[in-house]
């Protein structure tokens, strides 16, 4: 007998008939024995429906109020879950995040879980029954409703196989599992069985948005084995949980990550002294606009370049901001590029394998691919490329790591 | 400076627009010094979608999980209207019935309130803000959410004003107040200025829907002032409170109800002995179909007659039963009537008053009007006639007691 917590999204509980499905999934596991947790977000659109309304009587609404409103989205589905468990013979309780007791400090809109009380829930498991818990949601500790942002009801699911001590917290969502890389792009990409935090993480920052990063972060944190299914098809799914060291032969590269949303800014002929970097950079993260890759280089008559990544919506603003600085700093040029995309080869296998970059370089030069920056952590390294190249990088690392089916 | 408490029903915030105007109304008030609590409904028709909801997935919904998901309409409202008072700039927040702390027993779906935590309300007042309060609903020991069944966000102002000591309870609504008759009947019907707690009580049993009974008993209870007002246009409304007693001269009668859903029923020739009434009513109550107005009679050869009214969806069963009744009985006869209405006249002034029922039946007989039943109460005087004549009894009797502008 298994302590499982499970999530179902927006759209897995989208309509009346989709819950009813989720109840007969749920159902399923728990007449096979086990002890059923189920934490869900709101009905599809019924967030988006609840902001509307606020955006027509507010531009700016307050963020404690914005929260009592969202809020009641999961609270519709909880109850409408129950009822569906009931009517397929299960006996179900619903609670709110308050009524758990999944206290967060007070940002509201954005708050961090900092305890669950798994009291109650552990007393209606040991009654036989199913639990189910609105997702996205908490209290403070003046009893004010809070949101955990969008994305939250993963970090609730976590968080409560945290706070339970399950056995396996279930991720439903509209894919079967954690790909090798996107199928739409490459045809033989592959269902992974098995990835660790780590390389989850680095997908997740390269634009593979199946789960959000904040709850594999707390996952890997708390060591809860996380595991990717679909709501709409039956199968394995993926396993996320941590490094297997009894593995003898670990797959060098698990997967490819791109990301299309990024644009490149170079600029160049700066004084290549202490500080600059931070002249260059800090004015643009001020402005409140993410830089991704970052390569500064120092040409032959000592002056420097910097070349950093922004969404591509961020760059107007950031071209402005940097002509502003290259003219403060007497720069000698400054250039962008919104036609550029991000490819990353992620696995944990790299720490053991030299050779893994240079084998990626290869791949890439074969088809006459140029690559603009390289950047590389431990167990993931980055290019940015040409955007026309994309697919065909993607395909050319996939096969060249002995990804495919 | 006063402490107010305001009730708006789901009419009165039942789009975006009249949730801005409904908060421009408690604006105008705070600005002239009061404390305010508002209590609110659901927004009009959202109770309704949340009820279909649930019918889709279980036909008979489990009723905790029914009041997890009804209650989320006024956590709505309350969050909606926080913020068009700020919008407004005027500093709000809003209260859950669980936060708050209105206390209820678990009866879910018509709960009954057992204490409210005034604490936090009082602290807000007192730092200038408006409180928002989701009427309606509350909380039971264990922390399960509560709904006090339909109407209920009147008995939680109510409730509210009680615990808070509030100065007056106001209940807007879409009619400008209390009138001697509906005006739909008779068009010189007049608002009232003032009316007592048990002449509106018996108003409200004899068809004048504005009020729910049991707020105005709760009121009454706890000696709560209660307006009524219009929603839509200013006003003073009507107010109900206890008599006043330093009054002079109170007016014989106040209004005139009339109730048209009514059917009478009528068993003949059955014995005259002790228990025969309980054998008649038993039966037909044991079906949970309300009897309303209950007449006996002697005849000369000792067979006893009993005459009742119930509402008019009940006849096919109340006859079927009662037929059933007179086999067993040996009765002569039964009958039965559906194109009768009851007419009420209603007035504190009758207790100190003679000849007021003599005055009743001459205005009747006057338009040739038979009366076919009479019961009475200290303040109330009601007779079952011909449907047909329901206008012009309605009317004669606003003029015989002198109830014109």
């Amino acid at each position: 007998m298994s302590l499982i917590v499970q999530k179902y999204g927006g759209t897995s509980v989208g309509s009346v008939e989709r819950i009813k499905a989720v109840a007969a999934k749920v159902v399923a596991r728990h007449q096979a024995g086990d002890k059923i947790v189920v934490a869900v977000s709101a009905m599809s659109g019924e967030t988006n429906r609840l902001i509307d309304l606020a955006k027509a009587i507010h531009e700016q609404p307050n963020l404690r109020e914005m929260d009592v409103l969202v809020s009641t989205g999961e609270q519709v589905t909880i109850a409408l879950l129950c009822m569906a468990l009931e009517a397929e013979g299960v006996s179900a309780r619903s609670y709110t995040g308050g009524q758990v007791r999944i206290l967060t400090d007070n940002a509201h809109g954005k708050a961090r879980i900092k305890e669950i009380d798994g009291h109650r829930i552990h007393a209606d498991l040991n009654a036989g029954r199913v639990v189910v818990v609105a997702g996205f949601q908490g209290i403070d500790d003046d009893g004010n409703i809070t949101t955990l942002g969008r994305g939250g009801s993963d970090t609730t699911a976590v968080a409560l196989a945290a706070a339970l001590k399950a056995d396996e917290c279930q991720i439903y969502t509209d894919v079967d599992g954690v790909y090798t890389t996107d199928p739409r792009v490459v045809a033989k990409a592959r269902r992974l069985d098995k990835i660790t935090f780590e390389e989850m993480l680095e997908m997740a920052s390269q634009g593979s948005k199946i789960l959000q990063i904040r709850s594999v972060e707390f996952a890997g944190k708390y060591n809860v084995p996380l595991r990717v299914m679909s709501s709409f098809q039956d199968g394995p799914g993926t396993l996320i949980s941590l490094e297997d060291n009894d593995q003898m032969e670990e797959p060098i590269v698990s997967g490819i990550a791109f990301n299309r949303d990024e644009a490149k800014l170079t600029i160049r002929g700066i004084p290549d002294q202490p500080g600059v970097a931070y002249k260059v950079l800090g004015a643009i993260s001020e402005a409140n606009i993410e830089i991704d890759v970052i390569v500064q280089n120092v040409a032959k008559d000592d002056s420097a370049t910097i070349t950093f990544t922004v969404h591509r919506n961020d760059l107007p603003k950031a071209s402005e901001l940097l002509n502003q600085i290259a003219e403060d700093l007497g720069a000698l040029e400054v250039s962008s590029d919104d036609r550029i995309v991000k490819v990353s080869i992620v696995g944990v296998g790299m720490r053991s394998h030299a050779g893994v970059a240079a084998k990626m370089f290869q791949a890439l030069a074969a088809e006459g691919i140029n690559i603009q920056l390289i950047t590389t952590s431990e167990i993931k390294i980055t290019v940015v490329i040409e955007e026309r190249y994309l697919e065909l990088a993607v395909r050319s690392l996939h096969s060249a790591f002995g990804l495919e089916e």
